[in-house]
Parts: structure tokens; C-alpha cells; sequence
């Protein structure tokens, strides 16, 4: 039996800023990528966050980045690797230790936005990124985009790898994401969505963008949680793979 | 042969910015109160200041404080206590987790500034850091002042309680500190200071402001680390309690 | 024919958290209370908010508050005078710039949330607020709780004073707000809501919580702009006020 | 007779951080980069700051940064060119309020750090400070390096253009300055650098690392405030001009 992760981004509200719909999502994804307090993520949020996820069986991975309240690290920044490395230990350190305190805890770092981007090609943010992990855990599974300096040095690090598929997003004929700038970047339709995730877990292909199909291998399938209907497009993966027979299950069971 | 830890706060330092001279420091106390970056302390500064910590065999402790760069943690905050409790859990964790990767661990938490002052009578706000410690982890040693509601309830949780004195402030009669608005709270000569460190470890007592012999308890004296002349202080209080046949070493052996 | 000001609290998101419906808010009050980026508010909002004011030709006025992003300036601080008025005079240049860049200008401050509240008895602050605003533009109004310490000082100082009444606040018989805490201190029904005030405006009196009927004076509405169903109890008022002939417009026309 | 101006960094203090000796720099200079608190700069040090410009008859400017503070604005950040023009006009007028309420006012805008060295060839975000000086106000001037892409934008514009020498960094013979990572980039020596500093007002020309006598033009020098000896640099650099002839006065005189 064919088995994928579906995670998505959670714990995102900040303060009185209220940011996607974190239960409806702990319902349908089996591990949630819950922020830390730098792009997004108060202590309070985080603790909610990880208690839900607890309550709903849902795994906890550290979703790490730059620290832009401003940008939701959503901005590239040029940080030191150095500085980066300890960014990022604090980063999976406050949420575990919200996570040690929930009676739960953080088994995978997943990097956000503009640093999960930075590190497809930056080799030092990627390097620095995965001394990070090491050093903290290295028990800890890192989440990346396949092909990428990220997961290239976490492997030759020893670490567990899991490789990332986008639900909502087109596939240039290369493997790589249409830029968000692009037309047709972001898929809205549930249904469309649903599918082609079906034929990536079953075939191991997607259609590009340009019509070809075109080889993705993907452990895990991030579902977005900040964006319009992502809950219906969530739920849409979730039933299109179980009613095709895939087990939709962590990466760490 | 009696015992005594000294403690300083250290990692107070902030990007660009630094304080205090944390190695030097070192050398002297047996005990370091790491900030951990919600009044001081980048994560860089809490990577440097944890090794150097271990490499002077120093025990670390978390300093948590309210979310105040701009005040320093110095300016009471009317945080609700469950906010408080996630606050004061996230700070440990993030410096757990920064200790954990050097190869060292969190054995205590001291609150700092006006969080500190706060829990000597703020009952909930004290409650809201002992149950984020118990949650946390109920093997961490807490550091506060004698007859604090702090301490209090601490030991009511069942946490281990370590009774702290200053050795730069004057006392009032009744025990508690002067405060730092009145004439002559705060003590600058070394020699006074380590005479009076001294006959405190010796004789459980101390000269008051208004000159009667006052009882205090301490398991701990804190040097403070930000102050002018501070390393001298700190330095004469420590030879002058080994000279006196009082061994100096951390309260958690 | 009588008049009065209707003032909703605007332009509070911030990065990539939105709150609010300004837009529709913009539509039917008078005065936008815009923060200043302390609380909520980063440069990009307070840039789209302003110009959007100056496009419904609503006026535009500074909302202060302590600096406190986590706690969206509900929180109390204890900050010195002249850090508060530092802060303060910091946040109306800001907010002036962005209005001046935009072709428009800062009117009048209004205090937010838990400066607002301490300000109404903690003389130390509230005449550090006045002296801030002296400082800056002595042409500025200022806007408050009629009674409070902040609206003394402010007319001792020679600054125009705006008194304003809340439009889903319960009153105590002594005119005074019931306390949030309290159950039924936020009223939720807009045509209630809407008669209170009409009432309110044309004979200057207002039924208290405890149902005796108290005079209350004001010269602007507060319809708050962060509450569910906050643009519909706006429109509510701002028509029943118009129903019953009241001219709804700006205290400085 | 020959003028130049002297210009330096100041009001780089943030709440308990002290950096840079601002009250001996007063003494020297003619012209204050005050920090407008998103490098640095809390706004309490901003008053102070441009108090004492005030006092020393110094002209006070806007140095600008990114939003960084534990990066001292230091790292590249890839804003987005209409955030980034909100960011420089929020700094702007914050300072600019600041200034007003001490009876002085903002006479120019220096960007800081890495936004310096990002729009000497990045032309969004060169043009986007442009349009923030020329949307805040037109008469500003703008200070920058000479053949910079942002000096260049800046006389598209028609504001009035600053350029820069640095006192104590070396140039390559192309006239740009050699890197901090290279060896030899900075000098330390006052006597050096003064006698550099009047060969190049005097005859427009310098000695590049590489030995060739290179022109440069400046109309005002920057004498770095936070480096050690950044005072007696100063100093040797004043006094050397004011021996050989050179009036040092503010180039907005």
C-alpha cells in the first residue's frame, strides 16, 4: 500500500493577528509545520498549536526562518552562516521546549519561505542550516525541496531526508516551481488539485506547466494553510488519495 | 567547611551591542544567569556565552525576563499569566536548546530585572513562572528572594529553591532591599562588599542601611555583571570567601 | 443642528496579518485613529491607510501605544515618563511622515488600549503624553475619556480635548466603562447600540448598566473597527445618527 | 577657501546598549547620521542625540536602515521596493518628529550599512529611497557614494546630491573601496589618515592599496563613530584640515 505525509504550515497567528485555520487543518494533515517565533508564532500561539496537534495526533516539525515579524520571513536576508546556525538552533530549542512542556515533541525542522528558497541554491545557508540540526538533534528529520543544496547536505550529513511536493503550486518542465510572479503559478481548483496529487503519489509524475509529464518524487505533500480555500483544498487531497487506496501517514511512523 | 555559589547575569550582550565582560566574569563565578533574548541576548551571544560557560565548567541557568529589548526587562509588563507561562517556557527551551547543541544543559532559571522584582509579591505572575518551570522541567532549581511569593510557591510546586543576596545592595531593616531610588542602595567599594559577603556566609547576618544586625538566608550571592567595576567586586568577593575558608562552587553540586 | 465625530481604530495589521476592514470602516467614520506601528502598524500599512483616508476624506489622527507587538498594546508597561514621551512624540513623526509623503497630515492623538486605560488615573504618564504632544504640535488635538487624568492635564496644557463615549461599551452609573472582565460590558447588537447613541447625542444622557440614566458627555463616537460585526454596528450608528439629524463630521471641520 | 564637511554615525545607542562616544563626536563634526530605530536608535536616544546636535550646532541627518536590529542593519534584506520606500519615509519622519519636538529639524537622509552598499548598484531599491526623500520632502539632500547607482537616481530627481569619502577604509584604484574582508581595508593610524584625508581635499585625489594616486570626489567625509579610536581619528582629521586651510563646515551652510 502507497503511503504520504500531507503537512502544512501552523501556528502562523501572532498576538492578536489571527492566520489560518489551524483546526480544521489538524484534521485533515499529518504533520504540522509549526512556526517559532521569528517569521510569525508568539510563545502563546505555539503553545496552543502544539497542544492541538497533540490532541489531533498530528507530528510537530520546527518550521524555521529568517527573523522578519515585518516580512514573515518571506525576504531574503543575508545573515552570517554562523549567525544563521544559531538562529536556527534557538528556533527548534523555544519550540521544543513548548513542545517538552505540551508532553509532545518536535521530530523534523521544515525552513520557511525565503530561507526554505534561499537554501535550494545557497550553499552556506544550506550548510549552516543543517549544522544547526545536527548539533541539536540529529535524530531530526529535515523536510526540503528534492534537488536542492538543503537536502544534497543534509544527506551527506546523515540525516533523514524527506522530499517535498507542492499541492497548490505548477511545475515547470524542469522540476523546479513556477515562480509565484508567473501566471498559473498557484492552483486554486480543489478537484485539479486533488488529482494530480493522486497521479504524483501513484505514478511518481505530474504535468508541468509547458504539458509535459515529468518525474517528482515526494515523501510528503505540503497543503498551504494561509491561503484561500486551503482547508477545502486540504481536505480535497486527503479524500482524492484515500479513496485511491494511499495511506496518508506521517514520515515518522 | 561551610558553601556558596556566586552567580552573575551574562549573555546580555545584543548583536552590535555589548555588555558587560562575560570572560572575565567567568573566571570568577560558579554560576551563569544566560539571558535568553527577550531583554538580551541574540542567539549568537547565547551560543558564545553557553560554551564559554562550559569551558570554565560554569552551571548554566536561563535569566528570563519580559519581551523588552527597548526597557531591558527592567519595566514591569501586566502580562496575563498564561502568556507569562509561555513566554518564560519558550525562553528556557530556546536556551536549552542552544546549550544542548554545545554540548552543555540549562540546570536553573532566575527571572531578571522587573520580572524578578514583580514575583517577590505579584502572586499570579509568580504562579505563571513556577508552572511554566514545573511544565518545562520540574529538576531545574529556581533563584529568587528570600520570603518571595516567588519562592513560595516554587517550593509549594515541590521545585528546588535557591535563596539569593546581593552583594552590591544595601538592606533595609526588615530584610528586604533598598531600594535603587534612595541614596546609598547601591555599594561600590570592593573591600566593604567582600567584608560583608564574608560575615554574611559566616554569621547568616548583615548590617543594615540603619546599622542593626539583620538575618539573611542565601544559597546564592549575585554579582552583578552590568555594573561599573563589576569583575573587581566580583573578584574581591571571591577571594575574600576563599580566604575565609569558604568553598564557592555551584549550588546545583 | 448638532453634530458630532465618529473615530474607529484603523490601518492595525501588520506584514502579512491582516485585521480590520478599513475600507468599509473609511466609508462611514469621520476620524481614523491609525497606529503607529508600537503596537500594530508596519510603514507599508500606515502608507496604504492614510492614502485610503485621504481618499474618503476621513481625518486623520496618531494611535499611540506602548511598544508591545505581542501584546497589541493591551498590556500595561511601566515606562518611564521621558521613554513614554519619547516614545509617543517618536510615533506622531512617524505616522506624520508617512501622511506627509501621502499629501495629507496627523490632526489629532488618541492613546491606545492599555495606555489609554493608564492614563485615565496614572498622572505621571498622561502628563507625559500631553507633554509630548505639546512638544510636537501644540495645534494637535488629543482624545480621551472625558474625566480622565489625560484629558486634565491636556486642557491644562492648552490642547484641544475630545471627549468620547464608546459605542458597544456598557457604562456604570458613575460613568465610568464596566470593566471588559464583566459580563456584558461589550454590547453586540447594532440597533441597540445604534439607539444608545442617537440618544446619546441628543440629549446627553445614556442608560447605565445598572439602568439609571447617566449624563455622558462627547464629542466623538468610538466605533471600535477590530470586533466581529464591527462595520455593521458602524453603519447603524452613523444612520441612525443621520435618521434622527444629526450631522456626522470631523471635530476639527 | 577649500570647505568639506564632516559627517559621522551617532545615536546608535538602543535602551541599555551605549555605542559610540556621541557627545566627543559633537565636538568634530558637522554632520549627525542620527539612527532612526530600525538599526538602531530607540527613540529615547533619538531625542537625546538630536539634542545635543542642537546644542553643538550640528546638522542633523536621517540614517536610515533596514529592519534589523540584532543585524545592526548590516545584512541585505530583499525588501520590496514599495516597503522599503514605506520604511525610509516611516524612519524619516519619526526622526524628523523627534527633531521638531527639540527645536531642530532634518536637513538630510544617509542610508546605513547594508542599504548603502546595496544601492550602489541595486536600482529598486536605489530608487525606492528616492522616491521616499522626494515624497517626504524634496529639499532634502541625500548623502551617498560617489557613482553610486542611488547617487545617480537621486539627481534624476533633483535633489541635491552628497558624495562621500570614507576616512578610514582603503580604496582600490577603480575608486571603490576594498572590501572589509580584504586585508589592509581599514586603517587605524589618525596621523595616515588625516594627511590622506587633507591630499584629498585638497587635490581631489587619493592613494589607492594598489599605490596609484586615484580621484575622488567628496564633498563631505564620513569619520566612523563606533570603531575604536573613532574620536582621536576624528580629531586628527579636523584638526589636520582646519591647519591646512580647509574650513570644515556643514554642506548644507
Amino acid at each position: 500500500m502507497i503511503a504520504i505525509d500531507l503537512n502544512a504550515d501552523l501556528g502562523e497567528s501572532f498576538g492578536s493577528w489571527t492566520l489560518g485555520d489551524d483546526d480544521a487543518m489538524l484534521e485533515v494533515v499529518t504533520s504540522a509545520n509549526v512556526a517559532c517565533g521569528f517569521h510569525a508564532g508568539d510563545p502563546s500561539t505555539l503553545w496552543r498549536t502544539v497542544h492541538a496537534a497533540a490532541r489531533h495526533g498530528v507530528v510537530v516539525g520546527a518550521q524555521v526562518g529568517y527573523h522578519d515579524l515585518a516580512g514573515f520571513g518571506r525576504r531574503f536576508i543575508d545573515v552570517e552562516p554562523e549567525d544563521l546556525a544559531a538562529d536556527v538552533i534557538y528556533q527548534i530549542g523555544a519550540l521544543a521546549g513548548v513542545a517538552r512542556a505540551a508532553g509532545t515533541r518536535v521530530r523534523y525542522v521544515k525552513p520557511h519561505g525565503a530561507l526554505y528558497n534561499a537554501i535550494v541554491g545557497h550553499a552556506d545557508q544550506a550548510a549552516a542550516v543543517v549544522a544547526a540540526v545536527t548539533a541539536y538533534d540529529d535524530d531530526l528529520a529535515v523536510v526540503g525541496l528534492p534537488g536542492s543544496a538543503f537536502l544534497a547536505a543534509a544527506e551527506r550529513a546523515g540525516l533523514r531526508t524527506v522530499r517535498e511536493a507542492f499541492a497548490d503550486r505548477a511545475y515547470a518542465a524542469d522540476g523546479t516551481l513556477v515562480s509565484r510572479r508567473e501566471p498559473g503559478a498557484v492552483l486554486h481548483d480543489p478537484e485539479e488539485i486533488a488529482t494530480r496529487m493522486v497521479d504524483l503519489v501513484t505514478s511518481g509524475r505530474i504535468r508541468a506547466v509547458t504539458g509535459e509529464s515529468i518525474a517528482v518524487q515526494a515523501d510528503s505533500i505540503c497543503v498551504h494553510g494561509d491561503s484561500v480555500g486551503a482547508v477545502g483544498i486540504a481536505r480535497a487531497v486527503y479524500e482524492a488519495l484515500t479513496a485511491a487506496g494511499t495511506r496518508v501517514r506521517s514520515f515518522v511512523e
